[in-house]
């Protein structure tokens, strides 16, 4: 089955407290699909400008990702440029954002387009989501969308409605919280389930994803490395990932939902090795089946098996009793 | 077989963004003996004053904790007072502090206490530690410790004569790194254990915690809970329940070490719950078997079965191969 993405792709500038990249490739389009073309067919819907490299079509084009939604108008591509915390690598300063030739970008999908099975809603204006929606020939088997802290405090009622028309909602942790109005995780996500998605995914940085589904919960860790060149990028590919497996296995059971998270994780944790796309963009099949075991590997431990018993002190259970009764 | 654990008993004042508890049971030895005594027997040395409450006596003896070593001297119980972040759980400041009858401290072990199997070096003063080690008829079968930031900047020395002499140690995942002075935490852990542990445990607060033992990478994550009420003891809770579920299963192999970890996570979860050791003090067996079902819930996705494979676009890879080598 094939993915329809919609979103931003850009030129983006990072200072790390190592390294810095100037102009590199970014949007989360091109890693949502660059991740996502891994399993399975992508389309993405976008704009660029004039100064679009051709060698960054070549790369789309090499990943099989359909690119005729992503248009050429007058202008410059959008530029996004961040500077990445020595303290906290899950915070990062904005520099400069130059929305150029995607402001007031507003999409219009071709026929196919709008018969796609499975639509991703970049972070965007809650309204171009709203828009992109209300053009589906029917309800996709699946929706998803991500959005960021500047729609939940200005567009928080078209966020509501965006919200009741997707089945899986991405956001940070900390925007699942302010969405919600929620200190606590949990029940933030419970809110949010509430508005309509089946799945709220609060993505953690590099302590993971926690996943929400009904009364189901699923905490999975970022797969640890030694070594996180970029985070830029990050939430998308992960998205890509988990939207693409999806799409690929045309399964959308709980455990199709926990494996496909856990493949979002692993593409996430190739992506932050390299600036831009340069280590997602070579990912192999057998680089793919390697981390995923790791990922299991460093994940797994034994739970009781048929008859086994946790240990505990047995004798010490009249004293602990007669303590709870006196209490 | 029976864990010593050496450290302190006090009276917390704790501030929380919902409410407060005043001169409440607490002190690492407190959490940690009560967790441990759930899986094992449990010997503690530490200092009291003269205001140690009868009922708090009681409380240990109910959990058959063997307190014989717990003196009490002239002057006021140890005392420490801090408020909990509302913007973020993990983070805490302290109010006051008053070491008391704490300050000074020197433990004389019993030859009963020096021949103890496991042994348990609460946050302490390092050199406090090493008294504490030299002390020790023969090498235990496992020893751990405990510490924080004051003694990493200021006993780094002393410190590091420690971790030449223990088996785990446990650490913040902040204090690893400032140790190892190493932002990556892999890598500052690696250092760590390049200086004499078998185990360094990197506790992440409400996610969870981090094992490296030689090559392999353990991460588990805390137990997602509705509702916290008191983070305070949750690392000693955590440490309990590991030392306690090693020693009771005699096991030392890295299966029990992960599984001992997770419990040690499980018991954690239970703390929390409430104020002082009001929750820990009350778990029953079934209550630790059900969260620790739970726990394995909520991590658990499947792997690959024998002959399967992970979805994967094959028709992508030959132009993916071509973009690699050309670049």
């Amino acid at each position: 089955m094939s993915v329809l993405a919609v979103g931003s792709v850009g030129y983006d500038t990072v200072f790390t407290p190592d390294a810095s990249a100037t102009n590199v490739l970014g949007g989360s389009l091109t890693f949502f699909s660059i991740a996502a073309s891994c399993f399975t067919q992508v389309a993405i819907v976008g704009v660029v400008g004039e100064d679009f490299r051709e060698e960054d079509r070549v790369l789309l084009d090499n990943h099989g990702i359909d690119a005729s939604g992503l248009k050429t108008v007058n202008g410059r591509t959008f530029r996004w440029s961040g500077r990445y915390s020595s303290e906290d690598a899950n915070l990062r300063e904005t520099l400069d954002l130059q929305l150029n030739v995607s402001d007031g970008f507003t999409p219009t999908l071709t026929r196919e387009q709008r018969r796609a099975d499975y639509l991703f809603l970049a972070n965007s204006d809650p309204a171009l989501q709203l828009h992109v929606l209300s053009q589906m020939d029917a309800r996709p088997k699946l929706v998803a969308a991500d959005t960021i802290d500047v729609w939940i405090q200005g567009k928080r009622d078209v966020l509501a409605e965006v919200l009741k028309r997707v089945d899986v909602v991405f956001m940070d942790q900390g925007e699942v919280r302010a969405f919600a109005q929620e200190s606590n995780l949990l029940r933030a996500a419970g809110v949010i389930l509430n508005m309509g998605p089946t799945a709220v995914i609060a993505k953690r940085g590099e302590y993971g994803a926690l996943m929400l589904t009904g009364d189901a919960v699923f905490v999975a860790p970022a797969f640890p490395l030694e070594r996180v060149v970029d985070p830029t990028g990050a939430g998308d590919t992960f998205a890509g990932g988990f939207m693409g497996c999806l799409a690929a296995a045309g399964d959308l059971s709980p455990g199709a939902f926990r494996r496909a998270l856990v493949l979002g994780s692993v593409m996430g944790s190739f992506v932050v090795e390299e600036f831009s796309v340069g280590r997602l963009a070579s990912i192999t099949y057998s680089q793919l089946v390697e981390r995923f075991n790791a990922f299991i590997d460093i994940t797994r431990f034994d739970g009781l098996k048929p008859g086994e018993t946790l240990p505990w002190r047995k004798g010490n259970d009249a004293r602990r009793e007669a303590h709870i009764r006196s209490n």
